[in-house]
């Protein structure tokens, strides 16, 4: 199977979905479909074909070398060259200048062509982000224009081995030399990209402690740390003091290297200081924000791609017998396995609609930012725990063959099982969701947001049916167990052993009001079939937004004791 | 980590929650015990090393032959010659003739050992279990001993690659000698162990069809064709004609070797009716039955042993501040980490309760018969899908590290999942029964188990508390969700479509209902903590089981238009 950039359905959802009823789209459409196009048929032809091997060979390091996969230099080189690395960056440094739901769709088809590869322009628009935030504006123009153009790429060495979730523990040291630079001291794990063979310079984000920074997160300072040193006329000099240790062996994204850098064992990496002293983790969350949205769209991506596999399997197999077919059916015929494929797609569908609202949502600025922040955490954890249950249902479908690695369909779970993880664990964003993100503003946003998907389900129910009474059940759902937690009485330790459910619900009403908007709004785009939206939405409601009123009430239950928690895991 | 067998949670499963209260043990108990001891110590000590090296290095095919894993062949001897494999097999060809809840015990703890080789012995008996069901005494006498002592194993020859879960699109070619014998010739795929080096001879269960058999299933025959020739005094003979042409590649149980067999390439393999002609089916379902409980039992392992590696490394692992730590605290320690080990741990019980339950039916023979057929189903979907959940779970756990292989918690998943795939898949499972096994006798045993499982539920109530009422309340829901499919007015489609809905609200109730059992018995028991099966009920009625209702609702529904599945996976 060969992937198919669903250009339809990305501009459907960036021009019908993402934002409410009458906004304009990002760009005027045709604009918007011609570079959609291109950038499919870039992702198909030159990136999709290197998947397999991506994973077969892998990453491979040597004496602190590592070299990345078959085909990865020519297809990035093109890649950079196309201007697709900056598709979404400032005019200012070299980028294009488009919304950042335009640079999420391109993203989104590199990422189910390869996500091994595509970790490294996401990593690299993170760090660039962070950069053009917070840095001097001697190292914007000394370092931005070739990050955004993707000649050079970027680094996040946030984690070390003892500091994980907890950055307050992290040990990595920076000595100012007086002279406005930092001689950098410690060891970094799990960095993607930290070294590679793509680019002739690796500037990497650094968080870093100062002799007599406070304890915990009020001491971390962020760093710029090249890989080569670069004179002020941008000329490459010498290498810098740090060295890639060594390459994890993964379970999957194997065309990626997950660094283990070491800095400044040979006398000290020399860094220079973005932000202020001591607020390296506000800089590090300018990053983070972006990669949270950019993980979040992997799901998206994978789910796409394993949806597409599962369909053309399941409708060329031939087993049973089937109602229509004469002798054996295609196993799409099968009721159970229908019912498989079109949850596959409805979440998929209902994941895309969510991270490209949060996409929108950026894109309208300062008017956007609430929603935005609100959305990141179930962006990132939702649309990443919907990657993965996809791309399992994708092996379920292919029966023996989706175990059996020359299919492939196993390699888009090994792949997307890191989303859940990295940048944050699923846990960790259910927690920012529920202490930091809901309670702002008295809970606001949310209300905001549920109001605005009561319409869209409101305007949507002529055509959904007796089924929307379930979307609209799922929001009140939502509306009573986000009042449950925004209430004074409430413990701490209640409210985070709701958390992780209350980001299901969050995104399982969300994505009920998406479809609905997306029913609603089909019958007057030319990207979707009116019928196909409308079923989206009424299998959506029957066969997924029916959890809501559990998960609510799982929520909202009183009888909960913590200590049988505690007991059972062993800390009791 | 190492594997830590759990003697105490087996031993209780299997005297107190397996059967309903004041039943005798499979055993006496200290019998049982000293058994189990001896089982655990044998595959912690010899197995479980074994583990990592089988999933790095695999099995491998050259020219034929297949070498297994290092090890294997030491530790299969040891196995053998410690009697494990004739545990649970009839004294009269040389097994020990304990209950099958007895070897389900060893298995289950061989399993989460080594699930690669585990497959081995799965197999093997089932290969026997039919021949001992169906071959001629003759047949019996040659083969079976070797057989139950595992001199030599058995295969099962079901799949063609157009031919997987319906058999009856299957071309092996049966041509009966006139002598008593057949020429078989075709090609299987997915023959778990069809070529090793870990026995002298291999005994294939093939399925064929006859020159004039009908089409379809009913013209489906089960042969014995051994590897190599055996006399009549025993003695091994030439090699018959079948090979192995190649083994897969496969996401896990990597140590396992999935062959392809070619029989009869030179000429014809010789091979012996099992059974009536045209009557293979029945045949098979004999060794499908018990493979399906082994399947599901694999499950339970590998949850466990999931389980236990999360456990130890939450224990282990210092991130952040949680109440009750100075300093970094163990990850266990922060509620949401607690919740998510405690349903790891709350997920596994009922698994291997509902596991254990099928094995007791099947030790009460006739009175049984009912039981077992309606839990085997059950069994295999329920309890793999949780050990894929459980295993996924337990990745998390361990956030980054468990991307990394050397970690070894990937493994658990990528073994695992193979198993709601293999021996009919479990929308398979699910169909079977809804079409089958509930509507046998009027529903008459379904009623039976639930009228037993709110005797569980009443009387654990006042040690569960108020959340016992969700335990009752999902009982309620499974009755109700079986009337609506029992009632004659529903279609077929509809049945098929709520199907494996039906079957995971059906485990979840009946886990609910066998953790209370265990719960109201553990302050009799000297292998349980009362206060630790209490909380694992509980959690379980609160988070686990508060899915049910939703289930119920989502099978009732009358809104479902089967049109809609069919047309979003592209057949309608």
């Amino acid at each position: 199977m060969t992937y198919r950039p669903p250009i339809d359905e990305i501009l459907f959802t960036l021009t019908r979905v993402a934002s409410p009823p009458g906004s304009p789209p990002p760009v005027p459409v045709d604009e918007l479909a011609a570079i959609l196009e291109e950038a499919g048929r870039f992702c198909a032809e030159r990136i999709a074909p290197l998947d397999r091997t991506s994973d077969l060979v892998g990453a491979r390091w040597e004496d602190g070398r590592v070299t990345t996969p078959p085909g990865f230099r020519e297809a990035y080189a093109d890649w950079i060259a196309g201007g697709w690395n900056a598709v979404a960056q400032p005019e200012a440094f070299g980028g294009s200048g488009l919304p950042v739901s335009v640079g999420t769709a391109a993203m989104e088809m590199l990422t189910s062509s390869c996500m091994a590869l595509s970790t490294l322009p996401v990593l690299s628009q993170g760090a660039a982000d962070a950069i053009e935030a917070h840095a001097s504006d001697e190292l914007k123009a000394l370092y931005l224009p070739k990050l955004v153009s993707g000649e050079w790429t970027g680094t996040m060495n946030l984690t070390e081995p003892q500091a994980g979730s907890d950055l307050g523990l992290l040990r990595t040291r920076a000595e100012p030399l007086g002279d406005g630079r930092y001689r950098i001291t410690g060891s970094k794990i799990f960095i993607t990209f930290g070294a590679h063979d793509l680019a002739e310079n690796i500037i990497h984000l650094v968080l870093a402690r100062l002799p007599d920074a406070p304890a915990g997160v009020k001491g971390i300072s962020l760093f710029l740390v090249p890989q080569r040193f670069v004179a002020a006329d941008g000329t490459l000099g010498a290498e810098n003091d740090l060295r890639c240790a060594g390459i994890e062996h993964k379970l999957g994204i194997r065309g990626s290297p997950t660094c283990t850098m070491v800095f400044g064992d040979g006398g000290g990496a020399i860094g220079w200081l973005v932000g202020e002293e001591n607020k390296g983790l506000a800089c590090m969350f300018t990053m983070m924000n972006k990669a949270r949205l950019a993980t979040g769209l992997q799901g998206v991506a994978m789910a796409e791609k394993a949806t597409q596999k599962a369909a053309a399997y399941a409708l060329e197999r031939r087993q049973g017998r089937a109602a229509g077919f004469d002798g054996a059916a295609p196993i799409a015929a099968h009721p159970d396995l229908a019912k498989t494929l079109a949850r596959m797609k409805a979440l998929t569908a209902a994941a895309r609609s969510i991270a490209y609202a949060a996409a929108a949502a950026i894109d309208a600025g300062d008017a956007g930012d609430a929603r935005a922040s609100l959305l990141t955490p179930v962006v990132k954890a939702f649309c990443t725990d919907i990657g993965c249950e996809v791309a399992s249902l994708g092996i379920q479908v292919h029966g023996g063959m989706g175990f059996v690695e020359e299919t492939g369909a196993a390699q888009l779970l090994r792949d997307i099982r890191i989303a859940p993880i990295y940048e944050g664990t699923n846990a960790i964003q259910a927690i920012d969701l529920v202490m930091r993100k809901i309670p702002r503003e008295g809970g606001s946003e949310v209300a905001r947001l549920i109001a605005e998907s009561r319409a869209d389900v409101a305007r949507a129910e002529n055509r959904v049916g007796p089924s929307a009474a379930i979307l609209a059940e799922a929001l009140s759902a939502l509306e009573t167990a986000t009042a449950h937690l925004l209430a004074p009485a409430i413990g701490e330790a209640a409210k985070l052993l709701a958390a992780q459910t209350y980001l299901r619900l969050f995104g399982l009403a969300l994505g009920g009001a998406l479809l609905s908007r997306g029913a609603a709004a089909a019958g007057d785009s030319r990207w979707a079939k009116e019928a196909d939206w409308i079923r989206l939405a009424r299998i959506y409601a029957e066969d997924i937004a029916a959890e809501a009123e559990g998960l609510a009430g799982q929520i909202v239950s009183t009888r909960r004791d913590p200590a049988d928690y505690r007991a059972l895991a062993g800390v009791g």
